[in-house]
């Protein structure tokens, strides 16, 4: 790849990187329906999942990986465009002491609940009022590992194309359909179609193992420190919980929908 | 409880409040041995396990929840200290902008291997070069949650002490045993007696579930980036993996402890 399709920037106060830093707020986000994503491993399972950044950020005078190379190649390919710029100024990007080398920015992509195909995966992941951005970047890890069809982000959630989630998501943010709803507009649609909410709670006896699954399940856990409302429980066709042989009465929300998503996984494997 | 047993401290200058404030550091908490908890629902899950801070602090001319003033009785009749004083102060401590009313010092306790009763669990939580403290405080919080016997800590782990991962235990830093011991011990300890040593790995083809676990089992977690050394791998009795349905290739170090812990705990459950 020849350099003269880079443009290269020197200066902190260049207008594209203040717009590159001001990605790391929601708000500018929202308003250009774009997010960022850093480093070769992330940005390499982008490209797998067919997304190529609309603008690329590497490092100067620097050998690229040859994954770095593809992505460049890619990026350019699909009407992107290419700047090196100073390890300093990606350093100051990123706010980390040892950034990642590269950069992208891509285009968000939250599904409307219409567009989804619920037939399409026999596991849901169902989320209310998360707060902690590495709680939904892991949950859409997971949610990638288990075969989930997507995420369903209900109520007050966090961004989950804050630098954070993306970053706790190792790529999953470009693999899931992500999905941003009020509970009565999903209640809604989940009962226009076959679908079986489970929720996790603790005012239950079911042990999550004593349960059945049906497909599509969709998996619903609450907020990290509240748990679920009253009336969403209600609305559960089932409710279960797991055994906790210690003091306390809960596991990390991450935690509890990956212990649940295995289950259902594993019923389903046998 | 009478005020008057309390101390006032109004000044950010404040010999203690420098000292509390400086627990947030690993230097400090390492020479001093003690370290920092926060909020009532942490500070109450100690008092429950028998742990009483050193030190209690307070926010001044506040009518005292229950349960904190029931951790100011305690903290006094064992000796220790309660301090008052402003929101501000508080808040420039816990560096939150809706920053926690209560915190404790306690003395830290890691516990010596040869200490460890390993016929007093069947469950046994290691972690080798875990870099996130959220990761381990939720290691913790899963194993106190699956009624592990403890978490033992192989090569440079990220301080069990420090407030984050302290947070992320919600309390089960105070629940569980914590050793922290090189790879080479460890191994010569596991070795002294009897304990099945099961690594997750992507080098196997081994599934989780097909696995038996005879007690005490130790669940050997590697590396959040890198996994396990390969010599580590080959030290173990088995290895095993998830199903991996999607793209990625593992999970978050937490929810793959996790998803293994309850495995061993439902075989056990049969």
């Amino acid at each position: 790849m020849s350099d003269s399709q880079r443009r290269q920037i020197s200066g902190f106060s260049n207008p594209t990187i203040k717009r590159l830093k001001s990605l790391r707020e929601k708000k500018h986000r929202k308003r250009e329906g774009h997010f960022l994503a850093e480093g070769l491993r992330i940005l390499t399972e982008a490209l797998d999942a067919g997304k190529t950044p609309k603008l690329l950020v590497v490092v100067e005078e620097t050998e690229l990986h040859p994954l770095a190379q593809k992505l460049e190649t890619e990026t350019l390919a699909a009407g992107g465009e290419v700047i090196e710029t100073s390890e300093a100024i990606i350093a100051k990007l990123s706010g980390k002491t040892n950034p990642q080398s590269i950069i992208g920015i891509y285009e968000d992509h939250p599904a409307p609940l219409a567009e989804l195909d619920r037939s399409s995966s026999g596991i849901w992941l169902v989320a209310q009022a998360l707060r902690d951005p590495g709680n939904l970047g892991t949950i859409l890890r997971t949610g990638d590992a288990v075969g989930a069809g997507g995420l369903i982000l209900i109520d007050d959630c966090v961004d989950p194309f804050s630098v954070e989630a993306v970053r706790a998501s190792m790529g999953a943010i470009f693999t899931q359909q992500i999905v941003m709803s009020p509970w009565s507009e999903f209640l809604d649609w989940l009962r226009s179609g076959p679908g079986q909410l489970v929720g996790t709670s603790l005012n239950t006896d079911t042990d999550y193992q004593s349960a059945t699954y049906a497909p599509p399940t969709f998996l619903l856990v609450g907020n990290e420190a509240r748990g679920l409302p009253e009336d969403y429980e209600e609305a559960c066709d089932m409710l279960v919980k797991m055994p906790m042989m210690g003091k306390a009465d809960s596991l990390n929300a991450a935690v509890a929908t990956a212990v649940m998503a295995y289950e259902v996984l594993n019923q389903r494997r046998k």
